[in-house]
């Protein structure tokens, strides 16, 4: 059983923000992300992407945004269950609630800070017969840790950045990558077509296109896969298949928890953003209210807020005053102090 | 008179990010503020500090996210009256206003932003006889624009940043520079205490402690000052005096709008910030309500929210959808846009 103070759903950039805020205020995070990677939307749709109206940033990349809130928030070590859907919630005797993945990992704490966006974000299937049979015995919709790849046969399929990129990057990983696309056009970032073109000059990506994946073979583990190109099948050999067709969010199980609902979204009140159960907020993309705009800046102010209202649950009769970061300083979990350099009173002589 | 769609009463953070969501609304800001320069309390009072809670910045100091905040508005040409204090308001017949200022200009526009922060920043006077005669006859209690001291004799009085840093500044500008400290020690950053003790050294800045300014002279214009030092007076001259013993925020003239005021702070609905005046907004650290805390980001937040709701008062009737900076870029006033590399559609061959 993980324990912490605020268990965030989603690792989004307003997830990641609430990190940091919940360590001002002393309280531990943890999170968890159906995704593989941290940074929500940002890392998974556009971390290429500049982002113009974050506050204080003429231009951002989505994915650098996201790095920047890691890093704000490393000092007060949040922890994380990666590549895990959050599918059940239980109220304690206590008030407090356990929070169980798809996987079964459960989570213990007295505060629940959904963050979850759009939904979490699920893989876009091939239909293709069979195929749960495989998932995670060689057939993988996310990559999470590309070392499993290592010196093996890999076969993508996709035509586009993701299926671009990690074919780039797998090129000098596996013992061979082939890439498998029903048409002969690629849409992704100029950069990414041409180093495609380029390994595939030097032999180092098989491209077949345009052609489809039509059936999966294996006992337990896949070993093959049939490709049909202008009506002819061919049978490959293969360690892994790796459809990367696109993720698509998903409200999904949070939409039966008992929370109001309004357009595929958490009612919410204005003042902490907490939802029709008290001890769950619900902040960023993922709430709503009259006005609500979905935009990263939004969310930030919005897990601020809400922190400060968890605070007040967990500390009762407790007075707060509000601390400048600037004045006080910062007392990471880790033991590291961040602080603005002190003014010296000094003669002049 | 200067005309505008929102017209920003204060140029701290949350005013100069306002002018950037306005921009992507297409409407026009001016800023009306007391201090000489841009933002707020950043700028005045800890611009070479670093600021730990601006989401996606681990670390910046309140200057440089003060010229941030100018980058990202400079192609929605903001106008801005500057070392002016917004007096008096009017609304007119169509329900628009007319601002003017202690110096009388004027700025008509149907929508006020007031982003005042803790108030008008307001210098601490000296009490010495007479001094009102000669403000902006050679007393200043800002350095608008240091050209105007090239070649002159310039008496600083002040023991605290601004007085050091104004010091070492104006010691190549000025033809001399005297500073009066009522104490033998100061109080500021290790640099520039450094910085003024080895300019002493060198000649190039007149140090005086602990003495204090008794008693000015001169005609019309000021042409000396009394010095008093261990009980003997001393008749200096000069063309200018300057003493900063720092400014406080006063919420002044803006308390007799007929502004709903709690707390020194305007009340506002959490719906879009407006006050109770319809087309009145007050953002950032000058409004108030129910769980507010005075942190940048919740400006920034208050901020795009007023945006939107100024947006549907200039445009009834017209239906506004949200787009992503990312996706559909940003055209500048100026003729300028800024856009995401676009994903290219290409065969590999
Ligand atoms: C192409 C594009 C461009 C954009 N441009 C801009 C822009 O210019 N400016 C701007 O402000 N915004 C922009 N946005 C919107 C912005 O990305 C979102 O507002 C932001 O990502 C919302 O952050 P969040 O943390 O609330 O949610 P998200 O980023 O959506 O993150 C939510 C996370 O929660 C996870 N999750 C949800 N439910 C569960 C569950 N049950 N179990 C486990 N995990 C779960 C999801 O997997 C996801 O990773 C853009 C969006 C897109 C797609
Ligand atoms: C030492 C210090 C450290 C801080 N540290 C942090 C921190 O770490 N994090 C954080 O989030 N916040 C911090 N703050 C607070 C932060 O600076 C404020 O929240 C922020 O400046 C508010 O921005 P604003 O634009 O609303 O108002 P302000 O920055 O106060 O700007 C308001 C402007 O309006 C002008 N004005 C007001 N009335 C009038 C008028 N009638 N006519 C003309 N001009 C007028 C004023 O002159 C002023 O320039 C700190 C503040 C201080 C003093």
């Amino acid at each position: 059983m993980i324990k912490t103070d605020i268990l965030i759903i989603g690792a989004g950039p307003t997830g990641l923000f609430t990190v940091f805020e919940a360590g001002l205020l002393k309280l531990k995070c943890h999170l968890i992300d159906a995704l593989p990677q941290p940074g929500g939307q940002c890392s998974e749709l556009y971390p290429k992407k500049p982002i113009y109206d974050i506050p204080g940033f003429p231009e951002i990349l989505a994915g650098d945004l996201t790095s920047n809130l890691l890093e704000q928030g490393k000092q007060f070590q949040p922890g994380f269950t990666l590549g895990e859907r959050a599918e059940t919630i239980e109220k304690q005797d206590d008030g407090s609630f356990i929070v169980t993945t798809n996987k079964g990992t459960k989570h213990h704490a007295p505060i629940v800070a959904i963050a979850g966006g759009l939904g979490s974000f699920e893989p876009r299937k091939p239909k293709l017969e069979n195929i749960e049979k495989y998932e995670d015995k060689g057939v993988n919709y996310f990559i999470k840790d590309p070392e499993i790849y290592r010196d093996k046969k890999v076969i993508i399929a996709g035509g586009g950045d993701s299926a671009l990129d990690w074919s780039i990057f797998l090129a000098d990983v596996a013992s061979s990558v082939t890439l498998v696309h029903r048409r002969n056009e690629f849409r992704g970032a100029l950069d990414s077509v041409e180093k495609v073109q380029e390994l595939k000059l030097l032999n180092k990506i098989n491209l077949i296109t345009p052609a489809e994946v039509t059936a999966l073979h294996g006992k337990e583990f896949i070993d093959g896969i049939t490709v049909t190109k202008d009506g002819i099948d061919t049978v490959l050999d293969t360690d892994y298949f790796i459809p990367l067709f696109g993720l698509s969010p998903k409200l999904g199980p949070i939409g039966n928890w008992g929370l109001e609902i309004e357009k595929n979204a958490i009612k919410v009140n204005t003042l902490d953003y907490q939802t029709n159960i008290p001890g769950i907020f619900a902040i960023g993309d993922v709430n709503t209210y009259e006005g609500k705009l979905k935009l990263i800046l939004c969310g930030f102010h919005e897990a601020t807020l809400m922190c400060q209202s968890a605070y007040k649950i967990l500390n009762p009769g407790k007075k707060f005053v509000l601390k400048y970061t600037t004045v006080s300083g910062i007392n990471g979990f880790d033991g590291t102090r961040k602080e603005a350099p002190k003014a010296v009173v000094k003669a002049i002589g």
